[in-house]
């Protein structure tokens, strides 16, 4: 069943052939223009690049280009849906990147889904861009496709569906706190979901001075006696679950403050909110079915609730933090993208928000004063 | 020395930071229209590429967008200048693609000249586009990667610096033989140069009907009695020199009616021309600085000249054909640019000059008429 949404945006979609279009900064209605814009002209740009290729930010749209690459191994709530499926995303990430924060971006959607060969496609493509947004990837190949992107190139990489989240997360958290009167280090997390999100939440959690974090994936709490986990889950075991808890979701929520979903729809009952502690926060973020609808944690007791939706209070969507991370990466000349310039975004994010309340802890999408904020935390 | 025109360049370039920039076709101002560009509306796009993926080209940017890629290993008449100092041309290249046709395009530049892995990487970023236009890769291997993405990809593929070449030349050659009354399948043609021009020139010539091209590499004519051959140039050998003459420059010239410099500057005296036939043309393509200055030509007694400088009559530029080209093919759907479809372009090219003379052989790039004269080509 196709949504009043869905029906508008395929219709949308078929008049206009996508959202992408390439747009000249440079008019060509002359021969005197195109001398500068072509040859002969353009021969003195190619030469000095050639003795100066660190130059290319100051004289290319490597300086204020980004490229938005995804598999299409996890698109959205879709899956494994392939290149094709996927383009349409990542053609409306370039639509935002360009609106919210003026960041040029190219949609790339791969023909193949082996880690290695993905990272040698970013790596070779890599020259013409000044930084790298992985999106839709799935997990946990998603981990090791970063971290060797990052490790071989000299430009920020930064997977979305990971620290977008995490971001977007800690800043929701920081805030939901403050309506609760409860502080991070002093407070247990449940997280269900060690995908890409849930796993790149515990760490930035971790990494903002949380310290009683517990983690689910679909076999339970993970820990150090757990014998079945994969190599990311092992690193999540070594610093989350400081009690040694086992046991599934119930246990884990026994009188949790915080529950982040990000697994998938329908986990949670008004029952399971109902063992947590006093003002429980939830954030149930998966889309476009929560883990919990509002209305239902609400009956089982929940203080602060936040979703993905945008049609209930307290959307936490990436679009707050990815166009501002990327703009202040350029501006910057960014490198890397640190953990601790992750943490300060969701700070600068949570502070727009001066009294926060239990309807609002995060400033709406369209607030013009997100990308300056985010943009500034980027400076390292 | 950096010419007034390459400071003028430098000086833009440093100030724009390059010519591309992406340009959404989708206005996000407020949450309505954030449902359409991207979730939730989007996911209605995606799921129906997931179920039709060969519907991309009417949903997404692969109808209307090309990618410009290279390796930086012969830009311009720089040479093997990498990656960084190819990124000014293919940008320049995207501006040139969408002002004269309306073709959106990505410049790519790669950070590798492995002709194995260019293949893999142009295959692998594939899905998102509707033609490759590939530029600036030195022969031979060019030959190489050319027919295997040709073999190994559904949606057309060219080389720009070989059958761009090549159908500006038989476009000119064909108005050119108008203006001294002789005809393609009576004259015996020289093509100095057997690199990536020069080869594709042969084939195309050949296909409209030349039945006496002699090609030469820096070793002399190219003939069956070689032994020293590339596997390129063994193909050259089959086809071309049905007199097995041998020698060089001076021998290929005796009697000859056309001569094609894609080789370097100053290779040909005026003392040569004077060897070819009453009635000579002069195409001295080298740039900036052409195979023979024309009024060195004319001292030889040429009746026709072209060269790739916007000073003299007769330009002979690229320009005239990619712009229509992809427009044509992505207009029509092609899925191999093929040499009948090249050599129709190069004849609605030369038809638009209805009377050519000696100071005019083909239209100006600026006319109007011009790309929808190539695309229409393009039908197959």
């Amino acid at each position: 069943m196709r949504s009043e949404h869905g029906k508008k945006s395929l219709d949308m979609h078929r008049k206009t052939r996508g959202q992408f279009r390439s747009a000249p900064a440079v008019v060509v209605r002359n021969r005197k223009e195109l001398s500068l814009a072509y040859t002969p002209g353009i021969a003195a740009v190619s030469s000095y690049l050639a003795k100066k290729p660190h130059e290319a930010r100051n004289y290319t749209m490597k300086g204020r280009t980004i490229a938005v690459v995804s598999d299409g191994s996890a698109v959205l709530g879709l899956g494994n849906v392939g290149p094709y499926a996927a383009l349409p995303v990542m053609e409306g990430k370039t639509t935002l990147f360009k609106a919210f924060a003026g960041v040029d971006a190219v949609p790339l959607v791969l023909s193949t889904q082996d880690a290695d060969e993905i990272v040698e496609t970013v790596v070779r493509i890599a020259p013409a861009f000044g930084g790298i947004n992985l999106e839709d990837i799935a997990a946990p190949k998603c981990f090791d496709i970063e971290r060797k992107l990052i490790e071989r190139l000299d430009i920020p990489v930064m997977h979305d569906d990971q620290h977008g989240t995490a971001i977007v997360v800690l800043a929701g958290l920081v805030n939901a706190l403050k309506v609760v009167g409860k502080t991070l280090a002093r407070i247990r997390i449940v997280i269900a979901g060690a995908g890409a999100a849930g796993a790149a939440t515990a760490h930035m959690l971790r990494a903002a001075g949380a310290r009683d974090i517990i983690v689910l994936d679909r076999k339970g709490i993970i820990g150090r006696k757990r014998k079945d986990l994969s190599p990311h889950k092992k690193e999540l075991a070594r610093f989350t679950n400081p009690s040694g808890l086992s046991g599934g979701l119930r246990e884990a929520l026994e009188g949790a403050d915080v529950v982040i979903g990000v697994s998938g729809p329908g986990l949670l009952r008004a029952a399971d909110i109902r063992r947590m502690a006093e003002g429980a926060i939830v954030f149930a973020l998966a889309n476009p079915v929560p883990e919990i609808m509002p209305e239902e944690a609400r009956r089982g007791g929940a203080a602060v609730i936040a979703t993905g939706r945008s049609d209930y209070p307290n959307q936490l969507n990436n679009s707050l933090a990815f166009p501002g991370v990327f703009r202040g990466a350029l501006d910057h000349r960014v490198r890397r993208i640190t953990q601790a310039m992750k943490v300060c975004v969701a700070k600068n994010l949570a502070a727009l928000v001066k009294r926060p309340t239990a309807e609002k802890i995060l400033p709406d999408m369209f607030d013009k004063r997100i990308v300056p904020a985010v943009a500034r935390a980027m400076k390292g």
